[in-house]
């Protein structure tokens, strides 16, 4: 299952392609005997993976330390209705990078990464909302893992028992798509009077659900 | 951050909840030097979280050996918009269990394990579907997790700069729900004719999304 980005039928596009339509990532990396695994907001660019934390947080002081380090991001697309309980699944893009993360301590780099943890979470977003200031900027760690040794697991299609001898049984067996979509924005209470919602959300509600 | 279950604000139930909620878990253990981090279908027991996967599966042997291992459930609930760049967030429940798994040999607790697989993915499904027969429960290990040791990772609410300088700022700020739904069941295409969508999809269907 595991192979270089660049060779295999799950290539490095695709592989891009996940970790660019994911939210969260699940980072693993193991602290002294025991293994964690902790979800946090990322961004790609380019080659790299950037993650960021508070510099007290004990995570990113192991990540930052070199733990070896799994960047796990999963898309759920549907689940898998078979006619036998065995063969039921869901169908899922997961993308694995393996290695370890190293902390970014050029500040045109660090910037850059803010601004694709920015745009990531709502493209157009970068230009509308405050820059960071030195402080925020200080306060934290922005951590990068290059994009060498990567997998996948995908599950993809029907049920697979359309073939075997179970498909006689009077079982219903399909698909059923799980889709995600925004809800209506809701402004914060301490929102100052007379302010819209911004063009980034509304081209977000326009975008197809996916 | 870390707490027994039963003790601090987020308490077992809220744990179990979470765990209840969720579709994929995401599994973390070492491989050697490595760190891995892989998507899993899964279920709860009472105090137990069940895996499964095939005998052949490096990942199970690996785990049924006894490797240290974080199951992580996280359920997102929105964009999390604020004034500044740096403020920006995501809103969601995350629930980390530590431990060792063990290998399952009771069938009678396999079975109930496989059940609950299959009512997770889809309540009432376990008595729509073929029952797992003596070929597949012997290619597939179960294995289980006590819920001793847990902890969770939380944010919930609007951005935190309301009470800053930067609510003068004419910058919108706020959340964007993000929302998980079903769509329209695609039937097997080797699906015999005459059979209707079963009454677990329908009960699905007309569930509120969350």
């Amino acid at each position: 299952m595991r192979r270089g980005p660049k060779k295999g039928r799950y290539d490095r596009a695709s592989i891009d392609d996940v970790l660019d339509r994911g939210l969260l990532a699940h980072v693993a990396f193991a602290d002294g005997d025991e293994a964690v695994c902790i979800p946090m907001l990322y961004a790609r660019v380019g080659d790299t993976v950037y993650i960021h934390g508070s510099t007290a947080s004990r995570a990113v002081r192991l990540l930052a330390a070199g733990a070896p380090a799994c960047v796990t991001v999963t898309l759920v697309h549907a689940l898998v209705l078979a006619r036998s309980a065995f063969e039921h699944s869901a169908n899922y893009d997961s993308v694995m990078v393996f290695g370890r993360f190293a902390l970014v301590e050029d500040e045109a780099e660090r910037l850059r990464a803010f601004e694709a943890f920015t745009e990531k979470l709502l493209p157009g977003r970068w230009d509308e909302a405050r820059r960071p200031n030195a402080k925020e900027l200080k306060a934290t760690s922005i951590l990068a893992l290059e994009i060498d040794e990567a997998s996948a697991k995908v599950r993809s299609g029907g049920p697979d028992d359309d073939d075997s001898e179970d498909a006689e049984l009077d079982v219903w067996a399909g698909i059923v798509p799980i889709v995600s979509s925004y809800g209506a924005p809701t402004a914060s209470p301490g929102l100052r009077q007379g302010i819209p919602v911004p063009e980034s959300v509304k081209r977000l509600l326009r975008a197809p659900p996916g």
